[in-house]
């Protein structure tokens, strides 16, 4: 090795399918972490049963002595320190959020990144200031197009050291009707933000993929051009080939996920039910418009019945709750369950490839078995 | 597929030294999680930073109806709830834990189960009452010589139905000099008990490995014969081969580990480091004694320099933070850090291998490189 960063920072690639996943992956999937299935009980997901993906590493971040800029196109630059920011009015949304590589590890080929098998997702509410209303303290210029959100992990990625960041298009960052609120966000379930979901400040965009949420937030510019940083250029997009310029990554694909009922085997982590009737039940969201149907199947996929959605409510980023019965027969089963938003976005039932793994929104499958025995 | 339990529970294995992580041991992974590294810079882990090993699934227990019950070998069968919990005398005591199984991934040929590379570890205040004191209200019977512990998580492991169970024998459940007092927790760093820990009532055991801290803990027997559970004589034995009666796990071995200097390749996890001082940082614990020495390595373990370990505290079952300086020269290199306690107990350079991959206290090594450019 010659000591330079490009040899210590391959290029994107897919797993061989004879593969299993690798020591890089594993590293990865040990320090990040999905919700726990079960843990779709909950409203609002816990801290540490909550999904997280941190690119780099957790900054050291002190709220003391953190600060916010806001330049670029704008009349007048702003410095904010986290007192000033808890005087603006504050809110809270309630929003679920996934990993855009949700599903990833169950793509064949296999896209080599973080090996998500469809648990990378929590519903939190978050509190902080609206973007709107510090856009507006600052007086956007009109030639701005785009804000750019600057988080203070740093890292190599594929070759190019980084501060981790994203942009939005204007009119998504400013809330601008349709688009729902966007924060900057300093609490997490009525408390302190979490080091490892961007203590002390971080981007909350609904309806949006993980990655637009930026953490440890330290920078907003607004840009007269589109932006062209490495993770809105190069990562996350929708392409087939290495050299696609693909499209970008940007909302939540609609998904319903099931409790697995019974309880596990440990290692195969197969469910067993006892015979007789089971209540099945999980959440479904859309990150485009409010789900309005998940249905539910028992026969791996043949057939569906629709589950019983729970109703519409305040919450419109936020995950729906249903409910389905299920009368159990010895034997053994794949169980289902697949959700459509009022646009008619739905779920496939053969896998959506593109070469990063992103957005595979592929039905969950739980395999159950009815022991002969009860 | 007949439709009976062991069809769906495999007996324990070692994956084929060419294979790599199969997708069961990859949704074990994305259940539980580790330690991100650069989290030893706190001396207490939040929540969802502390690693956690979920057996089965976390329960959906709730505080106000829960019960812990005392019984067998006692005069005085207890029935208690929470609140009377919190009648008793509340001690904290600043526990490291850590999981038999961490550094399982590691071994070659790797033992098929949860596939923790170095990262199973955390450490927090715990809030509860001295099991001394629920004992000595129940009077334990002369002829009594082992606690067992229920736990309230359920499921199948290698074809055998079960509540998780575990024992202690009666000297350490009681806290007998010189054994630590062992704890019936019901809060973590100040706050309630997290889902994942145990909500709402935990064990814990000072100095010994995870599986000994009975999560969701239910039941207290004491029994005058040696508990002979799954857990106890199936599992968490350390056995060179499948037949093999083994010895039982028990207290944690030494480990030191590094804070990774520098910032990571997103894919590799791979360090990068500018030219000059670099201050290397971390942790080291051990449950036998207190850790006495730990030593750096920066050259692959070839040689070793003291580290500065901080002074003992009043915290003797929690890890001590160490300290050592490194001027980094452009190239590759490889940092370890060993632990030794003061019993002598110290950290192998070669795997110390055994049947279920438990103990593996392998010197920690990251990769880091130093650029030639600067």
């Amino acid at each position: 090795m010659d000591g330079r960063i490009g040899d210590i920072s391959p290029p994107g690639r897919l797993a061989d399918p004879a593969d299993g996943i690798s020591l890089e992956e594993l590293a990865l999937a040990a320090r990040n972490h999905g919700l726990p299935l079960e843990a779709l009980r909950y409203d609002l997901t816990p801290p540490g049963l909550h999904y997280v993906l941190i690119h780099y590493d957790i900054p050291a971040a002190r709220a003391d002595d953190w600060r916010l800029t806001v330049g670029g196109r704008v009349r007048t630059p702003l410095t904010l320190d986290i007192e000033t920011l808890r005087s603006f009015p504050a809110v809270t949304h309630r929003v679920t959020m996934e990993c855009a590589g949700n599903g990833r590890a169950r793509l064949t080929p296999r896209p080599v990144s973080q090996p998500w098998l469809v648990e990378a997702v929590g519903t939190a509410e978050w509190t902080g200031v609206p973007l709107r209303l510090l856009l507006a303290e600052a007086g956007v210029e009109p030639d701005a197009v785009e804000a750019v959100f600057s988080g203070a992990d740093h890292g190599v990625e594929r070759g190019v050291e980084q501060d981790y960041q994203r942009s939005l298009p204007l009119t998504v960052a400013a809330g601008s009707d349709p688009y729902p609120e966007v924060l900057v966000a300093y609490g997490m379930n009525g408390g302190p933000m979490p080091p490892q979901h961007g203590h002390p400040l971080r981007l909350v965009v609904p309806g949006w993929y993980g990655m637009a949420h930026v953490k440890w937030l330290r920078e907003i510019t607004l840009t007269d051009t589109p932006f062209t940083g490495f993770q809105q250029a190069v990562a996350y997009r929708y392409r087939q080939e290495a050299d696609d310029p693909g499209e970008p990554v940007t909302r939540i694909s609609p998904r319903a996920l099931m409790i697995p009922p019974g309880f596990p085997d440990f290692m195969s982590r197969t469910r067993v039910v006892r015979p007789g009737r089971v209540l099945l039940e999980g959440r479904a969201w859309s990150g485009y418009a409010p789900v309005t149907t998940v249905e539910v199947s028992t026969d791996g996929g043949r057939s569906w019945s629709a589950a019983t959605l729970a109703s519409p409510d305040e919450h419109g980023w936020a995950w729906r709750q249903w409910q389905a019965s299920w009368t159990a027969a010895p034997g053994s089963h794949v169980l289902s369950a697949r959700a459509t938003d009022a646009e008619g976005n739905t779920q496939p039932l053969a896998q959506p490839w593109n070469r990063g793994g992103f957005g595979n929104n592929l039905v969950q499958q739980i395999s159950v078995l009815c022991p002969q025995d009860g």
